[in-house]
């Protein structure tokens, strides 16, 4: 383990959280792959008027998950889903197989990635890095219709 | 990356932000495998009164971990512990074996899913998907004595 | 699955919520690796004078992640390193090589860990578990300045 040779950190700002505001977001998905809800979200953080506080994103669903990385190279999001293709592939053994041999793979992906995701936001913005896009992955085949619950605090 | 072709959102609902209430669950596992907490956090959810906000669960250990996963087919689950056998297998030259075989493998599987998770509360229910349930998933063999702290804002 | 034969909840606590408190730590990693953040997260909370309520992390970056792991045996750490590197290897047809072979698999194993964290404070303490370190993980070769969002509601 490296120590926090050099760490900084900045003065705290405080205000005081009065509101939730929630929205069901329902997306159509185009098989497997990644649907880009930045814009999505930042237009939700918006319209509530949030300062400070933070967005909770939470998908319905357990063969379809949420994931943050990289916005600018698309071979990522490409070299993401071979790698968890990899960790779980089809006709691998499993027992689940009701919906076909990309049926238990896609719960796998969902359980190593994200059901539940929080970003911050501050003077009215995601916090977001640059480099970061806010993705919903869909790990089954087929086009599905997913529920994603935006929650804010702030 | 498919875009979001078809992507529509309610209008936001919001409201008065005033409460945290705070709970302690202990739960004795019975060695790897999943405990269903589904129904307790409802239940903590209606005890607290909650309308709209969200409740966080936190587990404090590390190995042992929290899920999200299909509550209908229960081979789902048999094969999520499969492929976690799979990416974290014991004897895999390991040097943490402090506590026996399964003891590095556990710390991997929570590493690989998830210690918090938060979950949103509408008109005063969990807003899980009808085939989502919420686990805590015990990665030792052997049962343990483990705690999950109930946390809502609301 | 196994039965939550035994399982027990403390009586609900509560208060009123009224701040949101943020802050943005910079930290230079030195290369592949692990960061404490526990202390710095500890102070962050009792700066802000929090009693009850959670704290948010958050990292802005794609090739470096949050994880809660044991804080007691640093042959654990390196392990997970391992586990990880195994599931994400170098040189394994990775179409993003962009900044050299370490870079893809930085982004998979950020992808297999977490981008954000939510850990609950009870009387004045952040309620992590007795072995549990939080931890900042360096996945890329070389040092980077990276950069957490605390977040707390309280």
């Amino acid at each position: 383990m490296t120590s926090p040779k050099s760490l900084s950190r900045t003065a705290p700002s405080t205000v005081t959280a009065t509101t939730i505001v929630s929205s069901l977001l329902t997306v159509q998905t185009a098989g497997a792959g990644f649907t880009d809800l930045s814009t999505e979200v930042e237009k939700f953080v918006r319209e509530a008027g949030a300062r400070e506080g933070a967005v909770t994103l939470f998908i319905r669903h357990t063969s379809a998950s949420l994931t943050i990385q990289e916005n600018a190279d698309p071979t990522v999001l490409g070299d993401l889903m071979t790698a968890l293709n990899r960790a779980a592939p089809e006709n691998a053994g499993w027992r689940h197989d009701t919906e076909g041999p990309d049926d238990m793979p896609a719960h796998i992906k969902s359980a190593l990635t994200q059901t539940s995701l929080s970003i911050p936001i501050g003077r009215g913005a995601l916090l977001l890095g640059t480099w970061q896009g806010l993705y919903l992955f869909e790990h089954r085949d087929r086009p599905h219709r997913r529920e994603v619950v935006f929650h804010i605090s702030a």
